[in-house]
């Protein structure tokens, strides 16, 4: 590729290309697992993800081999049949090995060191006829190495500047960029430099349609038809936050590339101490609410602990304790619902809008009720009644720690696991050994673009 | 009139209804300097108001005369010829008279114990040529006393009833139903009991159109276009919690009629501990901002009073301090704001907004702005900038001391004053002699039937 930058290519030639002993050693790995699958005679092998594609940054581990089924098998026959074929793979090479469940069952081993997952799918003919997603994965592997050729190295950038972004992966918690949206994209601009130069210019929404197919609208700001599939947008994940620091990041790199946009940046804990020291330079006031992490994958947990997290500042919100920030975290133990809050007292009268007074049978109704009220009130305001009445809750920490938050909506396994065993803690009490890393992040908000800037102390 | 019920007819005899003695005494008066001005050969005196239209309530001593000069006469002469010959008039009986002004100067005297304006206006041929407001009221005089025989005791209740309810009064500080108004009501319905039935059911707008005549649109909620004017609404000053408090007070009085509804209640002031102690129990801050009152009239001063502490409750509420009830008093000496705060006190951070991150020359500006402050930000939420800064104010007290509140709107002449002397009172410091009655008020609001409700005890 022309015009790299000479960091660029020492960091391709040092840090991201596999060395061919990688290649060898997982190319090898895989033909033996093939190798067996074929020889089941049940289904055919195929290696598919970032390995079959030469777009693995060097040190990945996962090795993606899928067992393609003829589609004339039942569903139910694939799911039992398919994974005992993948099991007693599995078995043939390591003992560690276990289920997994995303649509639908794999099995998961680490075998001589890499970590792979054996996955049943259909062999279906074209795309048009995958009967889950599953099956769509050989069509991307196909598709992308019959045109990648030349531009493996501009993947593997590009990889890379997303991950040290902070904006790499399509899961619930990074709400970012795939492996695959970053294969195609290198592809349809013709590789990372000129990538770069489009997104920068980026305004929401951008529709990027490589096969010139789209079958339907679609209302995410980032757009990218799938080639192999006209009804998806391969960038469905992509937030549009994760989107803007994209941008930010591309503009950043061209005013002054550098290898900070390419260095991963460890997450820093805070001590006890240090939170104390912060809330009180803040005078903020923080909250921690914690329970035990629902028995299921982060794909189902995560969105109902940001739905919960919503739920609950909206909550504090409307009862009149002003959040300025909240956020969530998984933990492999417990979830961490993390609240900073501007107002944590309030008065306790409030006002209570009610009918309009030519609403003659509810207004009467509202007098009636609140005439005789030590409060002042009923007045009339704007045409309707309003009275004071006593707040339920002075103290935000009262309120979070009432049974009130159970019924806001946080989503069926959270409100099941707050309902079994529910901690609120207060102040600096919230630190936490497991929560560390996260309660740094937590405070110190900053776009990936700003984070690298200030890393770099040259311009400051 | 018929379905008068025991007590109104009492009311009427004993309290409403001027005695015979009272009419002649004032009739005295009137017939006298009517004398004295035709005597002059320079103009025709009239008089007007309620006790040419015989709707007066008893003890009330404001006798309207109007000096009625040739329409031919310039604006000028009239001026200084009209207020020449008010003033000559007025020597002649007393020596206690001065000059006012509304739209026009005339002078106020005080004859014999009555307080007698005498007002130079044009003897125009018909309301369609009228120069301005004074000279209309000579034939709201004529079409009332033409119209309003038999439906005299019916405006007396209206009025008592009305100023016992506190909404009696075209002034700003009122803003509810004048002297005219009530008897154009009493005329159109037909009587105090008809007009009480249809206003229990009124739903802003309401539109009343007497003379079927209306040569405009109005926006106000009660329009009743003036029947010698077709462009103008006599219940313009009317505001729409005048309006709903009306609408309150005769459903309240057709449920369960009573003598409350007719007696007037003082203000109850206030002392120094009742306010500490109130402010105590609330958990509320109070400021209150006083000044010089300007040397002008309450209609002027008194809506600057109001769009003063609009803005400046608007200028607490956007800086966090959300007020939870702001009010004013124009006292003959000094003017008060008072506010009553939900928050006193926030946190030195807050967020700051910044553009969307796709407004590229804005959004670098933004981020080289903030992209070395020690405080978190910036970040991108929403696909825009936020970062985090210092707040200003960090104490409602500080800010309303700031001189930030003389740049929000608050009207010339509230500003001037402002400028010159103000002064921050908090907490129960806001106590001051001269306003003690106001503040009383301020912290027991209730609507008129709530307070008439609340005075008879039988109900509660």
């Amino acid at each position: 590729m022309s015009g790299r930058l000479p960091f660029e290519e020492q960091l391709l030639s040092g840090q991201l290309r596999p060395s061919a002993e990688e290649r060898e050693y997982i190319a090898g790995v895989a033909r033996r697992l093939l190798d067996a699958i074929n020889a089941s005679g049940k289904a055919t092998g195929m290696v598919v993800g970032s390995i079959a594609r030469n777009t693995w940054v060097k040190g990945d581990r996962d090795l993606d081999v899928f067992l393609l089924f003829s589609p004339e098998m039942p569903r139910e026959a694939l799911e039992t049949e398919g994974l005992a074929l993948a099991r007693s793979i599995a078995r043939a090479f390591t003992p560690m090995f276990h289920e997994k469940y995303a649509e639908h069952p794999y099995i998961n081993a680490n075998v001589e060191g890499i970590d792979v997952d054996l996955v049943p799918c259909y062999n279906v003919a074209s795309a048009e006829h995958i009967q889950s997603a599953v099956d769509r994965t050989p069509f991307h592997t196909r598709y992308i190495t019959d045109k990648i050729n030349g531009l493996t190295d501009d993947v593997l950038l590009l990889k890379q500047f997303a991950k040290a972004g902070g904006i790499y992966g399509s899961d619930q918690m990074t709400e970012g960029f795939s492996g695959y949206l970053c294969e195609l994209l290198v592809l349809h601009y013709g590789g990372f430099a000129p990538l770069l130069a489009a997104a920068a210019e980026w305004r929401p929404p951008v529709i990027i349609d490589i096969g010139k197919h789209a079958a339907k609208k679609f209302d995410e700001p980032l757009v990218v038809i799938d080639p192999v599939d006209p009804r998806r947008n391969v960038a469905a994940a992509v937030s549009l936050d994760r989107m803007a620091e994209f941008v930010e990041l591309a503009r950043g790199y061209r005013d002054a590339p550098s290898e900070e946009f390419f260095r991963i940046r460890k997450e820093y804990p805070c001590c006890p101490a240090d939170l104390a020291a912060l809330l009180a330079s803040r005078g903020t006031s923080l909250y921690a609410v914690t329970f035990a992490t629902p028995p299921f994958i982060e794909e189902i947990v995560v969105p109902q602990l940001k739905r919960s997290t919503g739920a609950i500042s909206d909550l504090l919100d409307r009862s009149g304790f002003a959040v300025h920030h909240a956020h969530y975290r998984m933990g492999p133990g417990r979830c961490m619902l993390l609240f900073e809050l501007i107002i944590d007292e309030l008065p306790p009268i409030r006002r209570h809008e009610g009918p309009p007074v030519w609403n003659r049978v509810n207004a009467e109704k509202f007098r009636e009720k609140y005439r005789t009220s030590p409060l002042p009130g009923p007045f009339i305001e704007n045409g309707r009644y309003v009275t004071e009445v006593p707040r339920e809750f002075t103290r935000a920490g009262d309120l979070i720690s009432s049974p009130a938050i159970l019924s806001v909506g946080t989503g069926r396994h959270v409100r099941e696991s707050l309902g079994k065993d529910w901690c609120v803690l207060e102040g600096a009490d919230c630190w936490q050994e497991e929560f560390s890393g996260f309660i740094a992040t937590f405070f110190s908000r900053r776009s990936p673009l700003v984070r690298i800037e200030r890393d770099r102390p040259g311009r400051e």
